[in-house]
């Protein structure tokens, strides 16, 4: 699985590089400041998926790859504007300073809006052998990252900071925050791949359990996880005060808030057979991490 | 003109009013805070440029109307970001008191990456009568407001802030921060009703020179607007240092500029005979203003 994910990783940054040019241009600085983000190591999850849905589906890789670039510009911009001293006001991330601690928040602010942008550049510039389901595909990837997407689950994040929210709250918000992105990615992989409707339900399923999962597990990583190994100082979302799936039930019912979401997320894939081995394995891989 | 024009900023403000519900959601705040800055009383220039263009071509207005939402949602975005205390620290915009003096600086940041981000949202909705035209038509709105456009533009602004640039450097970073977003509007309007590619140049050869023209008229406003009210020349930009091609010609030579590039823009439409009757007018208009 290791293995697999590093190559889906190195196709996603090769395919990345190439949207962010050398230019010799008096603006030269934005490029500096976006790659210092999109290519500070991170685990490209998103992207991934994307990729991986597309491989079950035997969709053509370069019709997804536009979208798979996008998605990480999309997730990339929404970390270096999280970290802004306006809103968490990060020092540190992925093991290195923040965008702004390096090149100002001025430049901070205009280098996720440039990633935002480019996104869109990104997935329009392509010749796709279907032009209408490229569209229905910016729709997702826009919606998903957008007011009743992302940018929501950001906003309730930010409205109920220093204070205790519930489960239906907490869940609401990161299915929003976190979870609409790695939703749709999955989505824009079996779209992209020509799914039918049936099928492009099944892989939503697998991303919307997943997600959770996947966030809880960070949660649990929040509180038990070493700094070395996270690149963030553990135990952030205790300090900020934040209600986490943990801080609301415990260490051991969240393990099994895992496990039973993983659970869920692997069984929605059995329609396709044999074909969904290796989401399945990313699945229980995705339990076992450490970052 | 002005009831024509008027005309046409009712048809684009009610057609954002549709972009932006009137949810009960938790994350309400998000839509108070982009319709303060979208409904604050613009004049549309760009999205009403747009539909102009589609009426001398005989386009349809349900073409072009999506293109011309998300080209105000861009502008208006860029005026938040642009007006953070990161940036340009401004407390007021168009008389009333900018986005983050209102809603705080972290939900302005938000905000004008919700509109960035509706902006694809509108665009990718529609039901398009050809969509690998449409899909040029988003590429050439998110080129034109990227990193080879308008924040481009932004960051070449900021980096010669509080130093004398010469006459090439200012007409490039016009061309980008506001130059660019002037000739897509133009653009895509041609593109959307079908306009073949000759017809196509000759538009972008008018919004090139009509956005010039408009820029220096700006920097005019901004010297002599302040005389009349102030009896003296206190204008922002001077108080900034910013260059200005007053700053660098003398009001005589900038006034003598603006006539020169609004006749280019005018006789780059001839080629349209009498149905660019409106936009020659237009242009005309444009110089004539006060604000």
């Amino acid at each position: 699985m290791r293995e697999l994910l590093q190559e889906k990783i190195d196709i996603i940054s090769k395919e990345l590089k190439k949207y962010i040019p050398d230019f010799d241009v008096p603006h030269a600085r934005i490029y500096e400041a976006v790659s210092y983000s999109l290519f500070a190591g991170g685990k490209r999850l998103r992207p991934v998926l994307m990729l991986l849905v597309s491989d079950m589906l035997g969709g053509e890789q370069s019709e997804v790859l536009p979208f798979a670039c996008a998605m990480e510009m999309i997730h990339t911009y929404s970390l270096i504007h999280d970290d802004l001293p306006a809103m968490d006001n990060d020092d540190m991330r992925r093991g290195k300073p923040t965008n702004h601690k390096v090149f100002g928040e001025a430049m901070a602010i205009l280098a996720g809006d440039a990633l935002l942008n480019k996104a869109f550049e990104t997935v329009s510039a392509h010749n796709y052998m279907d032009a209408k389901r490229a569209l229905r595909a910016i729709n997702i990837l826009s919606v998903s990252s957008g007011t009743e997407g992302m940018i929501g689950g950001q906003v309730i994040d930010m409205e109920s900071e220093n204070k205790t929210i519930g489960l239906d709250e907490l869940l609401n918000l990161q299915a929003l925050k976190t979870g609409a992105i790695i939703r749709s990615s999955g989505v824009i992989g079996a779209v992209m791949s020509g799914a039918d409707e049936g099928e492009i339900r099944a892989v939503d399923e697998y991303c919307l359990n997943l997600g959770i999962a996947f966030q809880i597990q960070d949660d649990i990583l929040d509180v038990i996880g070493d700094v070395k190994e996270l690149g963030k100082p553990t135990g952030s979302d205790f300090e900020n005060q934040k209600s986490t799936f943990v801080s609301l039930y415990g260490l051991d019912k969240a393990k099994a808030a895992v496990e039973e979401y993983t659970k869920k997320a692997i069984s929605a894939l059995d329609i396709f057979g044999s074909d969904a081995k290796t989401l399945k394995e990313l699945a229980n891989y995705l339990i076992g991490r450490k970052l």
